[in-house]
């Protein structure tokens, strides 16, 4: 199936309420509100019926949405992410932490390798997962077709192991560093400044 | 000196434009260009031109920003964040980890006490972080005055802390639990949902 087009921040919060329809047919609940939907969300319930019309899914009025018609819409507009093979570089405190991560394949992303410039097998241990140097990852990544990488490398080094990421043929990147990328146009990148998280909070404290 | 309101996605913003120009200025540069910070942000230039005008910096037309003049500007603008104490609740494996995280102190927080249900000291070990048990949460929050926590613990446990941090006295909650918290108006929420960020990048492979 073609994938419909969707717009980036789109796409994000459709993620989120798939994740929210999930809890609710877990839950046993049959059919939600926008209103209530948009809550658990966190957005607004204007918005929420924005991003649902991209789907597809209008709701009825006074009846609300079907919530395994809506949760199957939202399957068809993203795609499958089942399985999708993820690689980690720079396994420090943070990277290893993100290995033992069990969030990750629980949404369906498997980390099948991790990369170091210094390995250290304790930082992999119980893991499961392979430890490489990363003089080997390009040629990791090429041979296993290797679309995702989670980037946890120190900041002066990001720019450098994003270049070798994409060279390879990675297509989308997680950031945990924290340094802005400059990529090709045809590759997408999310960034997790967990410092700059705080920081823009801290702005609130009265 | 009394804050200026700025809508929050602005003050996020001013947050990467703040840590753009501590780089340039450790680089030695002066002075830069609107679309030189906006490509390192991250942001289009009419963005960056938009959020600036907020804290009353708008360029000189071929000249561009002083860096100095601008960071003091922004700084002035966001208040300052130095040494603002956060508590970090649930101390698995992520948890243990941003223990561990060098990028929060860098940036001027420091984690008081780490609370668990289950405090297992080997996990703080070497951080000089104190562990308590979770029963001693809301006591330390209000006898020390802490205003921010990081929530690192199960989604099902997510909202009843967070009811507990609220009420102790927290106004900011940096948030990893894969849950959206409900909390009272005036208390902020940053969530950090790393298989979610995982989940919309995959969108975009081919």
């Amino acid at each position: 199936m073609e994938k419909i087009e969707l717009p980036r921040k789109a796409v994000y919060r459709l993620s989120i309420y798939q994740r929210c329809l999930q809890r609710l047919r877990e839950n046993g609940v049959d059919t939600v509100s926008s209103e209530a939907l948009a809550k658990a969300a966190g957005v607004k319930s204007t918005q929420l019926r924005k991003d649902l019309g991209y789907v597809g899914q209008f709701g009825t009025r006074g009846l609300g949405y079907n919530v395994e018609t809506l949760a199957e819409a939202i399957t068809a507009a993203l795609g499958s992410t089942r399985l999708q093979p993820v690689v980690l570089i720079g396994v420090g405190n943070l990277g290893s932490a993100l290995l033992r991560y069990s969030g990750f394949k629980k949404e369906g992303f498997e980390v099948v390798a991790a990369f170091d410039s210094h390995p250290v097998s304790d930082r992999v241990k119980g893991t499961g997962i392979a430890l490489h140097d990363a003089s080997e990852m390009e040629e990791y990544i090429a041979a296993n077709a290797v679309k995702m990488a989670i980037l946890a490398v120190p900041a002066t080094h990001a720019q450098t192991v994003a270049n070798q990421l994409v060279k390879a043929g990675v297509q989308a990147i997680l950031n945990f560093s924290p340094t802005v990328l400059e990529v090709p146009e045809n590759v997408y990148v999310n960034n997790v400044d967990l410092a700059i998280e705080l920081e823009s909070l801290s702005y609130f404290i009265r």
